[in-house]
């Protein structure tokens, strides 16, 4: 992705809401919006976009980079980073300041607010953590990329899928798969579970070899150009049980189901009541422990969320999983999981393993 | 490490600091205190240790998880994380609850606050952050494994930095070879920083080739057992200048002497002004950007900082890191780090690369 092409348009957006939120400016912590703000991709630092100017502020170990990398805002340096805003906020004489609340923690906010006794320090966290929902059409070629990269990855290993391999092994093969096809990072840490470890949705990949009879639940993705990409599969080895096939079907419909519903103007609660009563019907939703899904960008976790409790509203542009799964404790689990853009009428699919049952032999 | 060896041992020392920090119990939300003080692997979740019990809360999610992993305390799974925490403090009708601000965010201490208005929240991060600094022997002898993992892999893959092969092929080979040798996740994100690369502390390994006469500057590190390495070597390609050669030498005096302050009781203040005087002297300090170094542990950074304004003080048992570095930008850098267990009367070093200038042809 340029980020220079798009940077200043971004921060143009965030100054006109500053009139709106009735604030003078907004500090922004968290890396991931400063990133996509101005380009910076460095690991620590804090950003102010106001009506006195737009300045990132980082340590020592960041100016060089900062300079390289950022040409929409003033760079300064800090020592102490709690020092660091204080003296920007006082210097400018601004009485009422914007803050990612979602993004600070709650000892550097206690030490703001005593420094800045004659400051409102406003929480701003909905409004912000929606401003990365809606991905450019840039965002959405480098996660299309990330995508296609990791289902990739998993095609080409899926026959080292076999009794006898330990998942931390499959694990690595796979990791080692992404990054050499131009994979940059893991996404996150892979989810290789077998057998009765499969029945935890989110188990680490240990020393358990794969045996005859297992449900592999892949969970994993990379990292291209910062954007994060996010599938699972559910492989079967070597035989299923009647019970086994039938549950993944359900699973699977579920998964098939959202996915239709998926589109411009529906909201996540409706995405996730579809997926889970179809679960419900089965007499297995008490095993369907989590959300049906969530956004993938610049994080693995972003806007909207996709379960019973969200607010949120699918809109074109969105990216977003759909991932129902059912756990029965102690003895295996399955999820199905596919990234997709919204569109108006409907939604393209990212991910690209199949998700029929696959027995690997 | 056997975490049930350890874990009723640690919640009781916890349960001992209540009366003296004139609180009911504390709330713990960093996942690796979480870890440390009850064997819980999750990413999730929040641990009570107070007067009226030990209760770890977790979404659904987690449940199982849970249960396999931890003995010491009640299990109760939540839904939404400020319900569980309102609950619980309500049903047990407490008043006074410590919590750790440090890794709360800022948005969930607001809510927190809202709903508990009759509730008195203080704000404890010194009082805990310091809890894991002292390793007993399991942390250190996982902690010296991870480290001699990553330093037998990079031993290996030492002949691979040659001329031509990308910063990110080494990153990619290197991470491959440490889990090979049975390292379970990365540290942090390998840097493999070339050229006017390395002059970037904290440089992303990317596509530029390794070019003869560049510094290369490798800083990485593994997880065993949940234990975190740190290990930095600056390796040169081909042939050095007069100018480099001599600047490698007082970075890696710098260390040295640092390294050989280092012992029970000395000061963390200390320890920074010993590297960066040694540095000062040479006329470099201005690119020496960063402090001189940081715990490690079940986080890549812990308790105590290594640095100019640190307060802290070294003690047996701890971890550290000794990392002085030099940036020249735009041209290159150095940076020479180790990972000691801090001992009576010194300390024993656990990265075992040399570190003395290497040149590879």
């Amino acid at each position: 992705m340029n980020k220079t092409t798009n940077s200043g348009e971004r921060i143009a957006r965030i100054s006109s809401k500053l009139t709106a939120l009735r604030v003078e400016g907004i500090l922004f912590f968290d890396m991931k919006n400063i990133r996509y703000l101005t380009g910076f991709t460095g690991s620590d630092g804090f950003l102010f976009i106001g009506e006195k100017g737009i300045f990132l502020l980082v340590d020592g170990r960041y100016v060089t980079q900062a300079k390289q990398e950022v040409t929409d805002c003033n760079i300064i340096e800090y020592r102490d980073k709690v020092d660091g805003i204080a003296m920007l906020i006082s210097d400018h004489n601004m009485k009422v300041i914007g803050f990612e609340s979602s993004a600070l923690t709650c000892d550097t906010y206690l030490k703001l607010r005593n420094r800045l006794n004659d400051v409102t320090l406003e929480p701003l966290s909905e409004e912000i953590n929606s401003i990365r929902a809606i991905k450019d059409i840039q965002e959405i070629d480098c996660i299309k990329k990330a995508a296609a990269i990791a289902s990739q990855a998993l095609q080409l290993v899926m026959n080292s899928i076999q009794p006898g391999i330990r998942e931390r092994d499959i694990a690595l093969i796979l990791e080692s798969k992404m990054k050499e096809l131009g994979g940059e990072t893991l996404a996150f840490e892979t989810i290789v579970a077998s057998g009765y470890n499969s029945a935890l949705p989110h188990a680490k990949p240990g020393s358990k070899e794969i045996e005859n009879g297992d449900f592999v639940v892949v969970d994993y993705g990379i990292v291209y150009q910062g954007y994060h990409s996010d599938e699972t599969c559910t492989v079967a080895v070597g035989s299923v049980t009647q019970k086994q096939r039938e549950t993944y079907q359900i699973v699977k419909d579920a998964h098939d189901r959202a996915l239709d519903a998926v589109k411009d103007g529906i909201s996540c609660r409706e995405i996730d009541r579809i997926a889970r009563d179809h679960i419900e019907k089965a007499g297995l939703v008490q095993y369907f422990s989590h959300g049906t899904g969530h956004g993938v960008g610049l994080e693995i976790h972003e806007t909207p969320t996709i379960s019973s409790k969200s607010a949120d509203y699918l809109t074109s542009g969105m990216i977003i999983t759909i991932e129902p799964g059912v756990y029965i404790p102690n003895l295996w689990g399955i999820r199905v999981e596919d990234m997709v853009v919204v569109e108006r009428d409907g939604c393209e699919i990212l991910s690209t393993v199949p998700k029929h049952l696959q027995i690997t032999y």
